[in-house]
């Protein structure tokens, strides 16, 4: 297995695309731009099954991993009858599937054979709790008050029935077939355990289909992810992981997630024309770059001016509003999948983000800039926040221990 | 552009999948099976998003193209207000942006950017008309009596807001983002002329998640399109397609698609050992080979009895039952999707085949076969069929000409 190819592509955190293909497509029909840098890394398509993420570690997979093309999110809620003894050896067998299934293994036990043939195509299974769980299994006394519910955003069109949840997993892999596979398998091993309380699908750009190394576009056409905080930062670790003697001490090398289920309003945005969509976020549709010039990469000159002596990069543009810089520091690591179910009755496309957010702490993290953005940014009226969770995600499991374990029977 | 090599691949109506992606996971993990025969033609990878099909020939693109990985099934209806004109000018449009982003290039007008930098990834798009088209444009004298509505089968459980429509179009990429690129622009085209009346979204395995070089899997885990007619058969063309000199005229060239959305009862399947689930089908589930032995593409012994004097294939077995052999010569090319819409209120997977199959004629396709299956093969307690649809496919376009313009124009 090409462990070493694949640590340093989680620890580059870029998606598994090629320089290599778009050679004639955007020779020919120049379409497709030419990536804004050179790719750090191009790790090979033809290796796009083979490819495997590491159960094991100090965090768990599915945060650092490259955006894989299919994920799933699904939340459980424990059974009447499940408490904390049942929620263990629920973690016990999860831990053990994924950690076959992402080696590329058969399941134990009988098989669906859905992902049969397929190697496991960088599929990654993520675990975290949610704050009903601590209740449920007589473990309020761990429950982290990073756990506390969210405020209530002025915004929310939050749907209960598809928000929060004890357990919630995370599914992601190159295939779709390989992805539902494995989804399928963690709902049988829930068994008499836990319910399936709501599931969602999403997707991204397919490794081969961009020759642009970092990021992925989003369903309103922009580059999404950009300034995303990275692994290389020095205070990476910091902002998004648990320290080793964070609290409560089980969650050291763990993160807290927020999912947020935000519909876009794409009837409405796509009426813009691109100067205005440009200006709603304060960076350029074509290549991520900001307003003020440079590429994907360079820093917006947030004070920079135009001829009419207003600002270049707009007071309520998207990405100047979100920055760490203007939230007091407060940082995510934004790790979303779009989601498209379908047009509703008005022929209005259900689509959007799958919005996974990642950080040491909420309060530090969604928390400051949701509130911000919740007062109204440029983008506000385009999106819909429509069903939200915060779960909090253990840190790794060592060889031999499984995904929770230090809480269960710590 | 690599138009001959996708010609070719077209021809051989084989899925791009390539024979380097298992070495690593196969070999470490054995999960892998090895490939049951060695591939006539391997894709290359490295070309996924340069890959091209043509729009313009013979017959439309989506028949013969090997599977995508994403996939889109739209029905539109005729506004009130629009006639024969508008639906013209309607096919006009969508030939032009269909042509344009089959290529790889930006529809006309503003984009929205979704599938920029991506190349076109094997995109294809195709359009048909159903029985309801020909009334709302004056046009019954044109209506096939091949598009006379499908009997009702007993088992039938339709929703009639996902059946039927005026107007159908199929889209397949293999990067979800170039799908739903094409499907919005197709809408977006449709202006004043037409609605979405129903829309489903489907998959396939991703190329490159696995060295089979034929066929891929459904989600009840079987390896499905094995004895698919295959374009080097002596009768494909006749069997598929509607002849040069074919009734009405404008169809010369086209063929007939029947789309069934199919949900697969998976709690109950996976309840079934693996030898039961096989004599449901009669073939294996790990290589496709027929349980009288051999290959996937080995014929399978219909007459041949194990020691227990039974037929080795059960007299009820869905690839015994409907076999061209078994039903007067009727055949079809099935090239279906899979589906899964999530988990309804019980836990049980909104999931199945979005089953599209192409006859030259439906009377002596899809008809007789669903006859025999609705009286009940071993498959059929553990589908439902919920939705359905009937489409008349003219063929191709010609340089110059949009597609169905010999029926809106004749
Ligand atoms: C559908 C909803 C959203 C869309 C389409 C969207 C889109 C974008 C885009 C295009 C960028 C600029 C490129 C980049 O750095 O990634 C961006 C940046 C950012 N967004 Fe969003 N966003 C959405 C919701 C949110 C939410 C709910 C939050 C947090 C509460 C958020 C936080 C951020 C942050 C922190 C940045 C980076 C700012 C920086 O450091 O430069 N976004 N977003
Ligand atoms: C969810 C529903 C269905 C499933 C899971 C399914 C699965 C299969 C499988 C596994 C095979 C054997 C491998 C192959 O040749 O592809 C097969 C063969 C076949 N099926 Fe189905 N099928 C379904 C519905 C249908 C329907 C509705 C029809 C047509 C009315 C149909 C027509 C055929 C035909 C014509 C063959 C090939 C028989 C031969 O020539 O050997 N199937 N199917």
């Amino acid at each position: 297995m090409a462990d070493n190819g694949i640590s340093r592509r989680r620890l580059l955190g870029t998606a598994g695309a090629t320089g290599l293909a778009l050679g004639a497509a955007g020779g020919a029909a120049g379409y497709a731009a030419a990536p804004s840098e050179t790719p750090e890394q191009t790790p090979s398509l033809a290796s796009l099954g083979a490819d495997t993420v590491m159960f094991h570690g100090k965090h768990q997979p599915g945060i650092t991993t490259p955006l894989q093309s299919r994920g799933h999110l699904v939340a459980f809620d424990l059974t009447a009858g499940a408490g904390r003894k049942e929620a263990a050896a629920l973690l016990r067998r999860w831990s053990a599937t994924a950690e076959r299934l992402m080696a590329g293994k058969a399941p134990a036990g009988e098989d669906t054979d859905v992902a049969r043939d397929a190697g496991p195509s960088s599929l990654s299974v993520t675990f975290g709790f949610g704050h009903s769980f601590f209740g449920r299994t007589g473990l309020e006394k761990q429950r982290p008050s990073a756990l506390d519910p969210l405020p209530d955003f002025s915004s929310d069109h939050l749907d209960k029935a598809r928000s929060d949840g004890d357990l919630w997993v995370q599914i992601g892999a190159n295939d779709p077939l390989v992805a539902f596979h494995a989804l399928r398998a963690i709902q049988k091993e829930a068994g008499e355990a836990a319910r399936v309380r709501w599931q969602m699908n999403g997707f991204n750009r397919s490794p081969g289909a961009t020759a642009r190394p970092m990021t992925t576009r989003n369903l309103m056409g922009q580059i999404d992810g950009s300034n995303n905080p990275k692994p290389s930062d020095d205070d990476f670790e910091q902002r998004i992981f648990v320290p080793a003697s964070g609290e409560p001490q089980w969650m050291a090398g763990g993160s807290y997630v927020v999912v947020r289920r935000i519909r876009m309003l794409l009837d409405d945005w796509e009426k813009l024309g691109l100067k205005e969509q440009e200006a709603v976020i304060g960076r350029h549709k074509s290549d991520g770059s900001p307003l003020t010039g440079g590429t994907e990469t360079t820093e917006p000159k947030l004070e920079k001016a135009g001829a009419d002596g207003e600002y270049v990069i707009a007071l309520n543009a998207h990405a100047r509003i979100t920055r760490p810089d203007q939230n007091g520091g407060s940082a995510m690591l934004r790790r979303p999948y779009s989601y498209h179910d379908g047009f509703d009755k008005d022929g209005e496309p259900d689509a959007g983000l799958l919005f996974v957010c990642w950080q040491a702490d909420p309060l530090r993290g969604f928390v400051p800039v949701q509130r911000k953005l919740d007062r109204g940014d440029a983008l506000s009226k385009f999106i819909r926040h429509e069903a939200s969770g915060l779960f909090a995600v253990p840190g790794g499991a060592v060889k031999g221990e499984y995904v929770g374990q230090r809480l269960l029977e710590g």
